[in-house]
């Protein structure tokens, strides 16, 4: 490729009919993207990075990193209970990735765009540099400002629930099955690493939460976080947290990668797992013993 | 610094009043910020990544740097005559600013903080993670859609103008004094590489003009993309560049890093520049003699 410009052509090229439409106004190639907003609710905005072997392989393929990429990034919006609706992406790419020519960037916007199709969100505008390979992504959306699901919304005495089952995604990692893949033919774990869902498809049944978060960093780490924000503790049933096929319980408690939300809620919620309690005593049990809040800390191994 | 949560809570510290307030209804520490849209604005949204060397010097210092990266950001909102809003930063750190524990962090986001104060907006998320160091700014604003500065609205026959005067960045680059620095003590040309000041306050000026975008890849390069947007050519008179203390007519013209406006209109616009006119002939010409479209280009020189 010859240039930056050309290799964004080929990236919108790429991106195909998620680059632009419906609400968006202005997409790829002007200055900023213009989006035309539903009146009465409020934007609710996150940004996520995602880097080579700390969030995915370097060598996957380029059309589940994007994939990836995408849907982890929403989940933040999912966990607030708001409908996703636009995203940006700024990409810093480098001669692994540039050796392919546009190859590897049309595979991966290509990915971006199934996601994107998944979730029904555009992605409208994008940078890129030349740099040690970095993907950042800016999720966008809408919702009813008293609609929000906030973390500090927790009780004691509430019930905890989870919207799916856990741990499928450590267990890819940790069984070293995230490499090699195909694409063609995902097996249930590398579906849960590649391809997980933002739970936009669930929100309904967590209309009646009162806090909720979703559980990317880990399910203590998440609860703890919950916690924090709700001036509560928690206790957990070992025997009611749900795992995947292939999980263990070590898996689900502090794999991370997991995007189900995390809810406390007055009621069981029909459809989520309840998996325990808020308490009135600070601090997390595991059937009446302390558990740990660990999870995933970039920052935490040789500090 | 212990761990990735402690590092958050320093940068929020660093961010001071700037990481929520006004429109914002919830800032940094749930899974995504929640922003207040005014009634009957369209959101416009870009997003911009700036790596050490490549777009500031990695041993500046880190308030300069912080100050630099919010406000090239926001300069593409300028662009299309929007108001600045609010920004999301993904921050991506190595152990180089690690090894200073919180004070690296701090000092960014301190910097950051003092572009947000100017520009009158709010830092209301992000993400931290361990990497190559890598500064991902998604800047947000609103604007009434039938304001909108377009790059496609020019005509031939119509003026082109520059908000202000140019080359002082890429003078300071050129020159090699963007190090050492002192950011108590700025010369003209550091403080327009380090401190570039987003027009925003020239809204009023470039409020008849029909096309524009802002010139931070070089005078040539980014007129011949109005040009191409609006299906024109240009044509440009050297004398009526205004140039700034220090710089040459290639550092205006190729250089780059400066943050005003470029735009078309019917009449000369009070305090603007004027510096040609847009012709029917495609391409661009300098005093009657044929002009190269360079500027920068991350992609453009091995490949």
């Amino acid at each position: 490729m010859r240039n930056e410009f050309a290799l964004i052509d080929a990236i919108v090229e790429g991106l195909g009919d998620r680059a632009t439409g419906d609400w968006v106004s202005v997409g790829p190639g002007d200055d900023a993207a213009v989006i035309k907003t539903t009146p009465g609710l409020a934007q609710v905005a996150s940004i996520d990075t995602l880097l080579p072997d700390v969030h995915f392989p370097a060598a996957a393929p380029a059309h589940l990193i994007g994939y990836r990429a995408l849907m982890v990034s929403f989940s933040d919006l999912a966990a607030m209970r708001a409908s996703p609706r636009y995203c940006l992406v700024s990409l810093s790419i480098d001669d692994t990735q540039l050796a392919l020519g546009s190859a590897w960037v049309v595979s991966l916007a290509r990915g971006m765009a199934d996601a994107a199709r998944d979730l029904g969100v555009y992605v409208c505008g994008g940078n890129l540099t030349r740099g040690p390979l970095n993907i950042a992504v800016s999720a966008h959306g809408e919702i009813e400002h008293q609609y929000l699901l906030r973390r500090s919304g927790g009780q004691a005495g509430q019930q905890l629930s989870v919207t799916g089952r856990l741990g499928a995604a450590a267990a890819c990692v940790r069984t070293g099955q995230m490499l090699p893949v195909d694409p063609a033919v995902l097996t249930p774990v590398q579906s849960a690493y590649y391809r997980p869902q933002a739970r936009f498809d669930v929100l309904a049944m967590v209309e009646t939460a009162s806090a909720g978060l979703d559980i990317s960093d880990g399910l203590s780490q998440d609860l703890a976080h919950l916690c924090a924000a709700s001036g509560c503790g928690a206790a957990l049933q070992a025997a009611s947290i749900p795992l995947a096929a292939g999980a263990t319980l070590e898996d689900a408690l502090f794999g991370g990668d997991d995007y189900e939300l995390l809810v406390a809620s007055d009621k069981p919620l029909p459809g989520a797992h309840t998996i325990g309690m808020l308490t009135a005593e600070p601090g997390l049990t595991l059937d009446g013993a302390p558990l740990a809040s660990n999870g995933f800390d970039h920052f935490g191994t040789d500090q």
